[in-house]
């Protein structure tokens, strides 16, 4: 029987285009399961999605089989080597399970820089603008009313402090740095990459880092260590009347603590792509007029959709012809 | 009697301040009009605005007592010599009539370029993103249903379209730039301050420059000569798809070509700041999911109002001081 590969979740190439793809290579099937039973049941022999070798993953499988958790991956330790994740956020993968099982993961790194790095400058202009409050203000036939240019300001001239300086944060320095506004910013490590106008910040001098905030956006991937890492200590150290953006996971936000510093107005506003809780959204925070809210629309556009899928099935490619993709995620680039 | 210099509509700054910019040259008196009609009895002999020589003048004045048409500027000219504009666009003002009159009119021009060029910056993201129907759709608690990424697109490589490369238009290319984007202009003349990156249309190639437009972005101060310049022939000549963004007056836009052209699909999708009869704003233009509408927001932060109110009392100063002000608007520069 030839390797199968699996297309579990979204994805806008057409099924002739990716059958193409790996023709001579393997048969292409799509996880068209209601639910999880039946998800596991057909991977078993006998099974639509026996013998598959690779897997193509969009956070959209979730709805009906749930993330990939120990108990999938157990179940997929059967016959699948690597999982190709459609997403720079991969933290519906356990990946220590995959890891213990010896199953690769990828993910789409570059792909979404842009597109993410986009849509934090989006909600950085709104944010300091008040600019989604003013188009709900139009909408109610208000024009202008109720709004006051004293609540506004211009970026040209503030501090962006970048927490968490990977591809979209690079990216979205450079987006900013137009205006310019000056850009700082905190990882675990200094960046290589970085131009020598981002201003690194160590841990030791991370209440600085925040004291000189206007706008913090978070990149911080989500892990069990960063869920909950701008809690009620960080943001109490940022400046009075600063921003926070986040584009990249809801939980590494203290929701909760936000919202209390929204609601006595040390926070001056807010742009928020991800939620802890997605796709249900906390109802406070739709109360606050300074708060502008996508439903992650990060990576939404037809160009970068197209260009992750490019990056995923490439990688699943990769394996076959050569043995290896690229793209594997931290935690499992040690054994490779 | 002390000379007066009237405060006519919003500014920024405490009347003490001002009083003090001009003490010893001048007493400030403030525009308390409710009417047209008590505005102009009072510039005449024993009213309260009598031997008035310089004015600030801010839009929001038109609420009471209307533009400066003919009518007003008749009865300005018994004293007034210099008409201070806060604002970049002075199309409320007849310019005509001054110069008959011997008023010189002064805007604001420099000084609005940040804040205007962040607004079409942002109303160009939402645009092809679709960022301000999502959040629409988010705030009806909808999450991302009905929202389609086939839509929407990243900004990277595509051609922005500037039409009228003045100062705002030429930060605009600068912010868009980043990404990077295409920038070409069309304008009368070629703008000698434009980077050679920034592509040149003349006349005889704008059907090759609206053909290659992916955004056209308005910068076409209003004048008879440009009301309705955006019209059904250039419209129809735009890429299918594209999208139009204006941030300089509604009227520069024939409205009705526009929304035919919404309509009927060849235009993708709109992002306005403006509109012909502000503060009314077409309700057929509600309707459509793709538009983003702004209350007029374009030089509405505290940053910019203060640095058009400094400009705007300082030419007031160097007039009353050393007999002549800055930015005398073009129609008027002639005499000086």
């Amino acid at each position: 029987m030839a390797p199968r590969i699996m297309i579990c979740g979204d994805i806008v190439w057409a099924h002739n285009e990716v059958k193409e793809l790996f023709d001579g290579l393997a048969e292409v099937v799509r996880m068209d399961s209601p639910d999880r039973a039946d998800f596991l049941a057909n991977l078993e022999s006998g099974g639509r999605y026996e013998g598959t070798i690779a897997i193509y993953r969009h956070n959209s499988s979730a709805d009906r089989i749930g993330i990939f958790d120990r108990e999938i991956i157990e179940a997929l330790a059967l016959s699948v080597k690597w999982i190709a994740h459609n997403g720079a956020g991969y933290d519906q993968i356990d990946v220590i399970a995959c890891k213990e099982k010896g199953i690769t993961v990828s993910n789409t790194p570059g792909a979404v820089d842009d597109a993410t790095a986009t849509t934090g400058l989006y909600l950085m202009i709104s944010a300091f603008r008040q600019f989604a409050r003013a188009e709900r203000n139009l909408r109610a036939g208000a024009w202008k009313s109720g709004l006051s240019s004293s609540l506004t300001h211009d970026l040209t001239g503030k501090t962006l402090a970048i927490l968490g300086l990977g591809g979209i944060g690079l990216r979205l320095a450079e987006l900013a740095r137009a205006f310019p506004m000056r850009i700082i910013y905190h990882s675990r490590r200094r960046n290589e990459h970085a131009p020598e106008w981002a201003e690194y910040f160590p841990v030791e001098k991370l209440d600085e880092f925040l004291g000189a905030t206007d706008v913090l956006s978070v990149h911080v991937p989500l892990r069990k260590d960063t869920e909950g890492f701008v809690g009620e200590e960080m943001i109490r150290k940022l400046k009075k009347g600063a921003i926070i953006v986040n584009t990249a996971r809801g939980k590494v936000i203290d929701e909760a603590a936000m919202i209390r510093a929204l609601e006595d107005g040390h926070l001056g506003a807010i742009g928020l792509d991800v939620y802890p809780d997605e796709p249900a959204v906390n109802p406070r925070l739709l109360e606050f007029p300074q708060a502008t809210l996508l439903p992650h629309m990060g990576t939404e556009t037809q160009d970068s959709q197209r260009k992750m899928e490019v990056r995923a099935l490439t990688n699943i490619k990769d394996y076959l012809t050569v043995g290896k993709g690229k793209d594997v995620v931290p935690e499992l680039q040690a054994k490779l």
